[in-house]
């Protein structure tokens, strides 16, 4: 690999990176503080970067020094090896897409989520059914035109989890399930339940954001990195490992929304601060996927933050900030933030719940993409398997299958990557455990300082060195498996809801 | 003129502008969001976009769309002819400049700056005079690339004041000097002066903010397309008409610097925010000069919020909102916001010395590059000129020629426009009084609409339709003037410092 004509791609590369990091800047000022007049001026600017960025990652200087690059042998630098292959994927994607098909996306996208809003509104999926299918056309010609192995949907789900095999990840996701949906429907009528008053005691949002700040510290988030604001949506936005932002919204009376959802952007964030910096706007300094991004969100929202040793330590903090809660008992509040209770809409799910939604739409999507499902049939077949995999039925499609704004995008197979994190997360956060033998113990003294250098150096510090599978396999020895997932959700419900061990239980059904 | 070519120009040109909007964007985020750790990649942004900007500027595409374009008889549609010789203006100035003299003199400002910095600290004036040589030499290169007719300086004045005239700019300056000088001296010993300490009264920042947002709707800015947030050097910064944004600091014991500094910063914001929205993007609702930009600023700060009629009107609010002025007298506050003080610095200078502290730096600067005044005798320079204009003497360098950023910048020519908003600022104004006979009751009723109105239809909704020089002769009937701002300083500030009549002071002197 001559060295003057990588140091030329990379230059290319953070151009490309730094471009988007434009968009992403533009993206985050939109949500949080753009005057609501200037939205068309905004969407002028975020196309021209938007077309800079590809116009520079579709050149064909970048081409050109690609293939001189790919017949380099460049094993022992696995920094330049790293970079030069996700360029490479990067290019090939948005080169195999014609121009033309990415503008007719586009315009059906715009179209189609005008049409979702009020279809939804009204619960009326006739309105949104044409619009439906001619995403799912588009989307298959994408998938045609990017190749598969093993199904069209492969493809599609490449886009936001590189690497994932639809088949592998339905076999990961069936064993869950049957360990699940049994456990659901055990809490459902376990002898005890919590008291989920205590969660809308009033609190003040000033209080709420000082207690947020103080929180998103302990776990090692960098405000001099970073900074939280307020958006209709919470998200993380990073335009480089130095700059990574997170949003939260407030609600008076009901607290953990705010709360839990402060520790789950952290964890995004945690994520991208952690990049190491001299590679920043390179693939180096980039996220694996989305799955293991949500991985390390779920993990810090729910392994740390709904864990009893959490509380341990952080219930009197927050008892002092809001004394509305100070005559609550700390197993009860523990008990009350694990609440587990199936229910109609995704966005509302609990921790064991929500992998069940998702499942739901992994395998209507695939069954979609592979002509197996009409368009016209996914009503019946989602409240079908909503009441299989929960026991519950919707009133009605807005309660149902017109309930998230994916499809109206066109974004089919970017659902697994939520069930996905929950499966990796529990599998590092293992990991964790049996090389931190203190753990519990640090986190319940309010030491997160540990488990977050953990992940940074065995996830967020290698970027896109690894693919997903690669690095489960790198950090935890062995390939991804149901099984942790599992035992995290035993070990932590079972006993809240006073049932017996897993045999027994499983037994009773 | 083709209407497809001149299509292809506008789509072009609002590429150029909306890049650069995106710059601006960049460049709020930096003053008031960016966290401090990403400072560098921030850097990278700014150049990356406007390497974009200027690469779009300078294309052949551009330079053969302006050919074509020029041979086409367009005086009829002024929106084509306005943007056509703007765009031709912007174009000629880029590709004037090799980019290896702008590469030059971007690396000699960053010397300079560190230096400046330091040498400010230690009034070490000898530390910097190296790099103001260096940078006058290649702004002389500039000014020779750019072409002018009457001196190098004008070359120089364009980039800020297009069309400005140093000879002309500097016959106005010796009049308005030759009835400030006077003006100054005599407020000095009036027999009345203001009680200064009823600005140092605690007004609590929240407060404060309120109070200003109220001050800011009353002037009749757009919260809606725009917004106010902190920085540490208040400013504005438009990415177009519908996103107009501005800054302020607070101080909790001097409240009139973020209460006057809103009404300036608000006077910008409504020049950006009355331009003509199709027109977004284009010379067509761009700025007409620097001086022209100060003039709006200016006369919402200093015409209408330091004038009696405006706090016949806004002074009980203003007691409403800060009990500690409750005491005060509406005269004694009126006389105190109006305080006139010879002192070195310009920063901190009133309305009537501001213009002397400019007119010193505007004859300095010209001397300079006429290479009639050597870069080691700018200091006695400055010093004996300060004496003359003001009476006052600075104890050392720090105090005197190293006080300002602007040179360590490169930026001759920029000072002059200052003092150009004040002397257009008044000029209009009068206009406007004549025009509007109700001016000063609807002020003194709290009714600034018709204002804002008149400054829209007369000035903003034209863009860059009009050079500066030509736009104070259609609004005004007649060429810029130093008359109608010595009479409005006379007007306001004689009976305030009880002083005679005009000719009466300037007899006694």
């Amino acid at each position: 690999m001559s060295s003057e004509t990588y140091s030329t791609f990379a230059q290319r590369v953070r151009e490309i990176y730094t471009a988007r990091s434009v968009e992403a800047l533009l993206d985050w000022d939109l949500e949080t503080c753009m005057p609501p007049k200037s939205a068309e001026h905004r969407a002028n600017q975020l196309a021209l970067i938007a077309g800079f960025a590809h116009e520079k990652l579709t050149s064909d200087e970048l081409g050109s020094l690609l293939e001189k690059l790919a017949g380099s042998p460049a094993s022992d630098d696995f920094v330049a090896a790293t970079n030069v292959r996700e360029m490479r994927r990067m290019y090939d994607r948005a080169v195999k897409l014609p121009t033309d098909l990415v503008r007719r996306i586009a315009r059906s996208v715009a179209l189609a989520k005008e049409a979702w809003v009020k279809a939804r509104k009204d619960s009326d999926y006739q309105r949104f059914a044409p619009h439906l299918q001619g995403l799912l056309d588009l989307k298959r010609e994408v998938a045609e035109r990017i190749g598969w192995k093993t199904e069209p949907y492969d493809a599609l789900m490449d886009e936001f989890e590189p690497g994932a095999v639809a088949a592998e990840v339905h076999a990961v996701f069936e064993q869950v399930k049957k360990e699940l949906v049994p456990l659901v429907a055990a809490i459902k009528d376990a002898p005890r339940q919590p008291d989920l008053s205590i969660l809308e005691r009033p609190c003040p949002v000033d209080k709420q954001k000082e207690f947020n700040r103080f929180i998103a510290e302990a776990l090692g988030y960098d405000f001099q990195a970073g900074r939280m604001d307020i958006s209709a949506h919470p998200f993380c936005t990073s335009t480089c490992p130095h700059d990574v932002r997170i949003t939260t919204r407030y609600n008076e009376r009901y607290m953990p929304s705010s709360l839990f959802g402060v520790m789950h952007e952290v964890g995004h964030a945690l994520y991208e601060q952690g990049m190491d910096p001299q590679h920043a706007a390179t693939p180096m300094a980039d996220s694996v996927s989305l799955g293991i991004h949500e991985s390390q969100s779920r993990m810090w929202e729910n392994q740390v933050g709904r864990s009893r040793a959490f509380w341990r330590h952080f219930f009197k903090p927050l008892q002092q900030a809001f004394p509305s809660l100070a005559d609550v008992k700390l197993d009860d509040w523990v008990f009350a933030v694990n609440n587990v209770r199936p229910s109609l809409i995704r966005v509302e799910a609990d921790e064991v719940t929500y992998g069940l939604h998702i499942m739901l739409r992994f395998d209507l999507e695939r069954r979609m993409i592979r002509n197996e499902l009409a368009v016209r049939d996914i009503p019946q077949a989602w409240n079908d398997n909503i009441r299989k995999l929960l026991g519950v039925t919707p009133k009605n499609d807005a309660e149902g299958c017109l309930q998230d704004i994916h499809w109206s995008g066109g974004t089919f197979g970017y659902f697994p990557t939520y069930a996905l994190g929950n499966l990796y997360a529990a599998q590092f956060f293992a990991q964790a455990r049996q090389e931190m033998p203190d753990l519990e113990q640090q986190i319940s003294r309010g030491e997160l300082r540990p488990l977050r250098d953990w992940l940074r150096e065995k996830i967020h510090r290698h970027g896109k060195r690894y693919r997903a599978g690669e690095l489960v396999q790198t950090v935890t020895g062995r390939p991804l498996s149901h099984q942790p997932f599992v035992d995290y959700l035993n070990a932590k419900l079972r006993p809240l809801y006073g049932l017996g061990d897993r045999g027994q239980v499983t037994g009773d059904k």
